[in-house]
């Protein structure tokens, strides 16, 4: 039995897992995310070292008698298993490409408040951070959402990125757009005004009844200072 | 017709392109490097603004109809054209999850040298470049390598990482070996003597014949200072 899946992650962020929960969610899929449950880090923790296949990292997925790492191979996963991408090779590469650039932008994204070390803390690379986040903000969100919003608009405006069926990239996209808002809210004004398409597809996916109710529910851990997206106002000028 | 496929990426450097060219070389593939024709960097420039599915950012792939961008789904789609991947769901998944966890060691190992932003010079971030190398050299080469020894190692000494058949993880693991080890000489020493298994896995891949024809053709770029892996000895301390 492939379900209950049981989810590998931080239980106290949103994180990289939060793109995996939100997959899991809309596809209305049975699952447990082990680490919030009593005694649930230490689980994950020792699931980290053991198996055929060991992440590097969480999140990881367990489905039977599988163990699947890298949030874009657990959506590629979830994507067929669930109806979540499409059926042809075509079409399972394309939003599988929209995918990793969306991880690109959420590896820029982490990197912002910490520039030199993930172990280090925030405080202790300040200056660094500063001067990355100025160059996101300036330069690679207006290039990154740019770019989403020129596929939700060309050749003419669709409600999801590859058509009229949600998929996987969406649920992602719309989980960048909230932590964006979050972490850089000037900044996503702006961006926002020049590109409604993305405040679209934000609504839409928020208006899913699935999403909709996990967004409602304790489930849906809120957006802190010690996830991807943090608010720090001095890197958003 | 599918091949001659057709490779987009810079013509000067091995960057993220050579993951590709790497596969397409053990393939035995029909291929053309555009970029390095004449005229083909405007061709790379043009092919990025157009079409159905346009690519973020270089590389991306032409085969036949499709274009295909992000190297782990290049890999994705070439592993399954040419048997450089299992044949069974789990196995295709496991080793895409190793190429998306060489990617994020890739975009580290870019990083040190442009911590603050890509569009800058090397010159104009040098002491963030300094502290961003210094971890990178301390924590993160001996994590990422451990990794990827581990497998090579557990639960007993294989020559690929998946077994006794090349895959395309294989290939981007040697290429990230050899990167590390010119730009990072002196931390790689240290590395690949405490994980013999790396150097084992690096010189089984060059000894393979068409990898072998290929690294000592003019189509394998020599690495320079322009490309992901760069020689800067101050961050190698």
């Amino acid at each position: 039995m492939v379900q209950p899946y049981e989810l590998f992650y931080w239980p106290s962020i949103q994180g990289r897992g939060e793109f995996v929960r939100l997959a899991l969610e809309e596809a209305g899929a049975d699952y447990v995310d082990v680490a919030r449950r009593d005694g649930g880090v230490d689980l994950l923790m020792a699931a980290l070292e053991v198996g055929d296949h060991p992440s590097f990292a969480p999140p990881f997925l367990k489905a039977g008698e599988q163990t699947i790492g890298q949030v874009a191979n657990i959506l590629l996963y979830l994507g067929e298993q669930h109806g979540l991408a499409p059926r042809t090779e075509p079409g399972r590469l394309w939003v599988h490409q929209l995918q990793l650039t969306i991880a690109d932008l959420v590896t820029e994204a982490h990197d912002t408040h910490h520039p030199i070390a993930s172990m280090l803390y925030y405080e202790d690379q300040k200056p660094e951070a500063k001067r990355r986040a100025a160059d996101f903000v300036e330069t690679r969100i207006p290039k990154f959402m740019g770019y989403f919003a020129r596929l939700l608009a060309n050749p003419e405006p669709r409600d999801y990125l590859l058509g009229e069926r949600v998929s996987y990239a969406d649920l992602s996209l719309f989980q960048v757009i909230e932590g964006l808002r979050y972490a850089f809210p000037n900044a996503m004004k702006k961006v926002e005004q020049e590109h409604p398409e993305l405040t679209g597809l934000r609504d839409r996916v928020a208006a899913r009844p699935k999403i909709a109710a996990y967004l409602a529910s304790p489930r849906r851990i809120p957006f802190n200072q010690d996830g991807i997206f943090r608010r720090y106002p001095e890197l958003d000028a």
